[in-house]
């Protein structure tokens, strides 16, 4: 169970009004047993529903005491006695709706804390929350029932749309973002880009950084994470991305929409993403890169070419996932050999 | 010697003080004489206590102006005239304390800044200190003597134990902690995990994180470091843990006592370390994973695998070290020799 | 075109005050001609100043409609008709002089805001800017016209020289600073290294770290970048050295004169840099090493050897560039190549 101090619970709910978050049908005479919350197979109760994540977990399921199960059509036959299958499409999805029911976020509280700091020519929407010690540079707009967390900062001009969640300590300027954009804590948006000239005597001279971020819809960045604006121009996240943690995004980056790039990952500047690319933990990308739609990038990889849409690489320097796999069972073998002076390396022999 | 604008210093120190904060026995007849501070082997004067970092400083030892030395019993023969040998079991730990003895961590200065912002119903322990624009949120108990410094964030309903130490720009919701905490700079405890579900229409859907962050007793955690609270269930970091800056912790991570995981390493969710487990600088672990007590992962090592306790492991993808360092060997050597149409990478030949 | 909602402009501007800004001689007859401001080279209208960042790009020059561009004497005959050119020497540090002309710096807005915090014996030098929230410590020194952003926190007694930017969220504690410093959003100096002894319990015990940061003129420290404080002695960063976002720069690190390093790269203890090292994203280098000036190390290298002057490394473990490459050229071939029971890892087998 969530823990009341942090999670306050809506619960508890009959079993019709879980069917309803998770658009699954149910038998009517269940419809009114009752539910505390949700909680993993292995530890849910009979007062809780858990979710059945693919066939491996069959045999925790078998063994769950939990009182109902989301889980697929294939599978329903699976839940044990007393555990009532709610059949779903997604269980994942069906299980974010659940447990959103129970712990639903909290609605902003309306108003401004007494200790923000609130720019000239600031425009709020209706039911925006400001923090205490939060900023909120001139001219900047908030769409409608925004949360803007302690010590956050929103520089001049900025343009939030509505239900936007800026978290503690987190900090935007120079940036343009749409609908539900959820900025995590300490994130850093439109930061000045890496770019400046050196002189003949050796000193380095900033390009001045004149462009913006443009944040699409529904636009995640992780905590610490760090998008910088453009040069000239924009650095933009296409609608539905998510950044996790510590991600570098350097000035000029376009992605498309829906990408998902995991902690750690850094992407040099000018290179641009197509949609639903996936970006596997502490992968690099260079500069003025092409990744074509729906590629992988497998973690820690080094992409230094262009991607085709589709293609799963992985690797530094990266390259295909079959060639990578070989190359490493190769590399493997070789780790286990001990070293000599002939092949593979050593004094070439004979004709070699 | 420390810059005293930085460094207040309780000096000087006669030597029989610092023998008895280094437990070291000293000859009687030096005991009254007096010492300003502590300094590195080769910079230290008469006034000074430095310590032998092992063998290979000898000569530094030889050639050194310092005071005094703290050293292990097989070495002390090699103290030069002049420079008192304080025999320790461990010269770094003495060298720690006598450290402290001269500059003690500055002691909180009780009270609360006006600038700070209480919520309702927060306890706080004898003695502790917050600064400049902190917050704390409803709820939160705070144990003795703890200090938090400028900007910091505690959430609603967290528990911190007594002397924690919360600097600068910290933030920790949804957090329960030991005794004796350090969150450094702008480090980030309890934020969202990075878990959601696609709909049908290529949309993400959060899945609630509705678990916790729990620290044991003298748990750090570095600067601008990231640690997510568990999707249900908790991320634990163990007893005496420390993380350097900019690491990554995904949600229901669980680390046992001790662990010691240097900056930029990213764990992926769910994954477990067993005690003593040492993580060097940028190295990756995949999700799910159990890596045994006292298992060491090497810088940049890419862990996709599960580790045994006390094995040691390097390379991306990791490896056991000796085959490691061999295969680095073999890519050296294939690095040093032309490609050609033949072996190993072609068209198999003859003999090769 | 900028933004103006970001970027006020002081255009329009004459070309002689573009020519001047460019260090550039023009024909006169053209000296009056009015732009607006600066683009890129496809982008550029006849009201704008564009750059030829080199030979590849002559073909976007051809069809530029750019009304003049900046570009090198051997290059001027390819400007179209229409388009003036600007002969420069450098006509990418041309263009960030013409940039800043057109969109200077805001100037400090000299005051301190209401809101921000300044204790005992601080001493400011003239116009300086201190924002919203910042916190500045005991005994801090600014030189003139310092910018000290919203929620910034300058620590007790440190020093910074003349025309500082200390962006929102930064911390600087135990830090002298030169002129003409930057630290961006969130940048954390002087933080406690990662330094701490065991005891025969299997505690931590941390190593008191006594030292300081010290950054020559014109530093820049990116967004989430941390420098860790000397644990005796001192961090350097040399004049000029610029460092991207989420950078780890570990205790006694001391770099030359204007070293480059890109985001995410990780530098262990007291290693030590010459001047002009560039280091290329996600690189790490372990502790205790020099690297020499000019030396070159590549994205995502692993150094754990000294690199002498002038020297290009990568790979990790890194090795010579022209070494690195063929190695992945020979471990491409091996990915593209079938594994079997026989060579180059197992036992050499006559036929295969």
């Amino acid at each position: 169970m969530a823990d009341p101090r942090f999670y306050p619970s809506s619960g508890p709910q009959p079993l019709a009004a879980v069917a309803a978050a998770a658009g699954a049908r149910i038998e009517e005479g269940l419809a009114a047993r009752v539910f505390r919350g949700v909680a993993p197979l292995a530890e849910a109760g009979p007062g809780e529903i858990a979710f059945l994540d693919g066939r491996k977990h069959l045999d925790a399921l078998r063994a769950s005491r939990a009182g109902a199960v989301l889980l697929t059509a294939e599978l329903a036959s699976a839940a044990p006695e007393g555990c009532a299958a709610l059949v779903v499409a997604s269980p994942q999805l069906a299980f974010a709706q659940v447990a959103a029911l129970f712990h639903p976020h909290p609605a902003p509280v309306r108003g401004i804390h007494p200790t923000a700091t609130i720019g000239a020519g600031v425009t709020l929407g209706e039911g925006c929350e400001i923090g205490p010690h939060a900023v909120i540079g001139d001219g900047a707009t908030l769409g409608a029932r925004c949360q803007v967390g302690p010590h956050a900062l929103l520089g001049p001009g900025v343009v939030f749309g509505d239900d936007c969640r800026i978290h503690a300590h987190a900090s935007a300027v120079c940036c343009l973002a749409g609908h539900r954009v959820t900025l995590h804590h300490g994130a850093r948006i439109g930061g000045e880009g890496f770019g400046f000239a050196p002189t003949p005597e050796g000193r380095f001279v900033t390009i001045p950084q004149l462009g913006r971020v443009i944040l699409g819809d529904e636009v995640e960045v992780g905590a610490n994470s760090c998008v910088d604006r453009g040069a000239l121009g924009d650095t933009v996240l296409g609608p539905g991305t998510r950044l996790d943690n510590l991600v570098q995004i350097g000035h000029n980056v376009v992605t498309g929409r829906g990408c998902v790039i995991v902690a750690q990952v850094g992407i040099s500047g000018s290179t641009r993403l197509g949609d639903y690319v996936t970006i596997a933990g502490q992968a690099g990308l260079t500069g003025h890169l092409s990744i074509g739609s729906k590629a992988r990038i497998g973690a820690q990889a080094g992409v230094q070419g262009d991607v085709a849409p589709g293609q799963d690489v992985t690797g530094s320097p990266a390259m295909p996932v079959k060639d990578a796999l070989r190359a490493a069972l190769h590399l493997r073998k070789l780790g286990a050999r001990k070293p000599s002076a002939g092949s593979p390396g050593g004094k070439p022999r004979g004709e070699d």
